[in-house]
């Protein structure tokens, strides 16, 4: 068997993906669709204050093309706090006029390829750590979110190589992505056990052309060449208080 | 031909996954939800006499994500037990306001690679096998299911394994169990014949965290690396009365 | 190219698997319900003096979990007749209240393998095949239906072999459903130009065990082990007159 | 690389797979569903009319089982003229108790492997090939439709074989193909760049035996037990205005 | 690790494919449908408009078969300037009577191995090169799209193939492309990290049967035949406002 890599796990986390039935909401009284809106900016102010107390993280980002029409991404330190999210999403006004698309259960997760593959439990005491695992997210204007595995198809078995090979694919995979530092920030959250994939990332940007830039060159990479398996990807833009209101708004 | 490993068979089993149907039941006028709440509650009262005369046993459980709102999971002595269950849940008031996400059929299941790959039908008089293969189950914090299947595939052939090399491999499969002995219970579920994969995999655990770990661990191991395929994972949290009541409340 | 196994081909074969929906069917006032009923009753009655007659056969059987309420299988000598079945149960009432599931077209089908691989045309006359291509169904207690191809990958592919050796395998998986012989019914329906898969697999048993142990072993069979791919698994009970109105009444 | 086979090319094609909406269509008061009919029928006598003066073909079937209800193959010289019957049919009242099933887009295609691979522009003067590119349908009892791909997998890849292997792997098939002549009428149908498989293929004949017997016997040819990758199968009988009408009737 | 070939990259590109509700456009009363047409087309003005101040491109083309009805294509210079005319659309009363059918997001793209893989940033002055990523669409009368991956699979692993390489297939697949200059129009679209396949071609001819050619001699080139993996293929023809009204009239 081989050694396998442990990691340090910070807060859940809950990608809801939803689509707008649009001729629903259409047919909906200006009123009633005002009071929806009313209720949903509520609704995301508190999220925005628990975020401001460092009690969990959440972002709103639209969803180009028909995949979704946005996405509501909540951080949390327990499961149940994600639920309880999710179940209050899904009884506001507004939900009765979306669609659920997809969704995707995670926990942030640092693996520990350069310390030898061990995780240091000190290393939770470790503030940039800590950043890294309960993070703040940011205003970044673009958002990308993909799910992946590591292959395990004949002799490309990522699961059955030895440590230190996989040690040093990480590295290099690594590289490419301090290139792109302060362009992109990456959100891995390990989902084994959790969800259909082994890996969720998410990328932040405040130029869209990077996820391409980032995605297309780590392809290259042998980690990812002959060792990922991906699935869909979503990408979108900021959903602010003022755009939010013009997506919702039927005039 | 390979020689097959023999199993021992306890109760039936199935996974009742349900989406809620939010917008129709916020439209219910609230006396017709408390009522279907009420009969909800009563059916489920039924459940867990029979579970208390260890007539058979059952679970609920939240789902977290989009995948699905809850799951019932039953367990009885006869497969048509099963699907009695499941018409008097669709009788249920409460049933029009779900929607079929997910189910799964098994049999609790025992394999004997241990013993040489024999069963011994001397083992179903055996308490603590007795146990295993009619379980109580405990009211843990969280829940995960999986279905799984071994690899038929070029080289990495679980069927065409000797007997031998397989007992080896579910040896080294079962000591990476043990270590989480007390923090995971597992419930290996065969459905072979049965069901698309052919074992169902249940954890219950009070730590979401420990699912993470342990799947993610058993993955290096080679039954799990080279020879397991791996279904839709589906996790989530207790679902008591009183939460059974808040996720139902509507304000 | 490798010889192909001729066939001998009995009655054409169509499951018609059926979701119920049961909040519609709740919906409609009892006595119309009663109507429904009592028509889907003489519509059983009708296709039960056909199999009387032995001009073809039927059965009709719950399926347990998701995947489907029940599935009405019927046999007859020509695809047509097969279709008339299908439209007057569309017509029914009963059948607005059920939902399209799955379904499988084929052909009854006896292999010749034991015979080197040729049809003996006046096996026809013979009344074990003949009892086996037009088969009078017993009411057992449990039904099992699956797809299955011989697979066609790299160095697993069942139509490059030669004869001899597709023989040979095909005995070895012929001991295996001996030995379930009394205990489980197999009818092997070819579908290689009519439906999905290659063949469709339908198992009758009084004991539903019986379907995990024989496919099971089967598995461990290189005929299985390297050859098989199978689709879905249906598995349910008799739905007998009396269990048919248990299951449709409404209290 | 490898040269490519030229094509012969005739008219294009569209397979429009239908199924009924029972419910909806019973709901309908008589008087309209009569109406709906006629209509339907004038439609298709149009159909008829095109085809008997040899600007087009077109053909009506069922589908056995929950695939589909029906199936509407028109041919004709352009791409924009089949739309137009598409949408016409759309159009219909009838149309709106027929829900989309399946549908494909193609040319009617000769290969040339037997001439060296080469398409002799002289062969569109010839009136046996004309009667293959523009076909007069018969109206054989049965039907079947099936799209398929050339396999390119590891060292199975089609594309990849020199012309010559290509050109006697084709002239074995067609040898199997040629021993059903009379009883089958084969349809090649290319659809490279049109639809999601390389080809479509539709088979007539008056004995439905016969698609599986073609089939069956072809998957042990190389050309497609190494190389053939199939879809969906599609079969059924003529319907013809009779069959329609006793179809469509509700009593 | 393998050497990413850079790329130039132009205008952000949105393909959005949408089915129409026959049936209730049929029941929109008469005048309701007019005004929903005359509004449809005031949409598509400005979307002229803004391609004749080349600020952007659009293109309107039926699809044919059960696919879609329609893909409404524009390119734009961000991102959001692409979700701004989808939620544009939306808000339309004729997209209350289209169904969302499939979509795809990805980015003008010209890939540099004819210049060693190495993207010039003059390059973006280059008229000829302008052209190609920001360009204008002709009214060619037919369409066709796919997406496609590079194959990583096995032997046949794209992403591990030295530069060298690389270039050598690319310039034969080139080639191809070269020889239907004037009869197919190719726009290759980038979308790693995007959507859900690597790249998404769409081609444009007044001859439909030149996709086919294309699609299909291409095909047995290398870069295809081993390294291709292709998605679902659309194809349709213009639809100009005469066609459009003509497609939206119910008589």
């Amino acid at each position: 068997m081989s050694e396998a890599a442990e990691t340090l796990d910070g807060w859940y986390s809950l990608h809801n993906f939803r689509s707008i039935d649009w001729a629903g909401w259409r047919a909906l009284p200006g009123a009633e669709r005002e009071a929806a809106i009313e209720e949903f900016q509520q609704f995301l102010k508190k999220l925005e204050a628990i975020q401001n107390e460092h009690e969990g993280a959440y972002a709103l980002y639209t969803i180009t093309g028909q995949k979704a029409d946005f996405v509501l991404w909540t951080l949390r330190p327990a499961l149940e706090d994600l639920e309880k999210i999710e179940t209050a999403f899904n009884k506001l006004k507004i939900a009765d006029y979306t669609i659920p698309a997809y969704s995707y259960v995670a926990v942030v997760e640092l693996s520990n390829y350069v310390r030898g593959g061990k995780a240091d439990e000190n290393a939770y005491e470790n503030p940039q750590v800590r950043e890294r695992l309960y993070p703040t997210l940011p205003k970044s204007k673009y958002f990308c979110f993909y799910p992946m595995d590591k292959r395990r198809q004949g002799d490309d078995n990522w699961y059955m190589l030895p440590m230190e090979k996989r040690r040093e694919l990480m590295k290099s995979h690594g590289m490419i992505g301090r290139k792109y530092a302060g362009k992109v920030k990456q959100y891995i959250l390990g989902s084994t056990g959790l969800d259909d994939y082994e890996w969720g990332v998410t990328l932040l940007s405040d130029d869209a052309l990077q996820f391409k830039k980032i995605v297309y060159e780590m392809r290259f990479d042998e980690a990812s060449a002959r060792y990922g398996e991906f699935g869909s990807f979503y990408v979108g833009s900021l959903l602010d208080e003022e755009k939010l209101k013009s997506l919702l708004h039927i005039g």
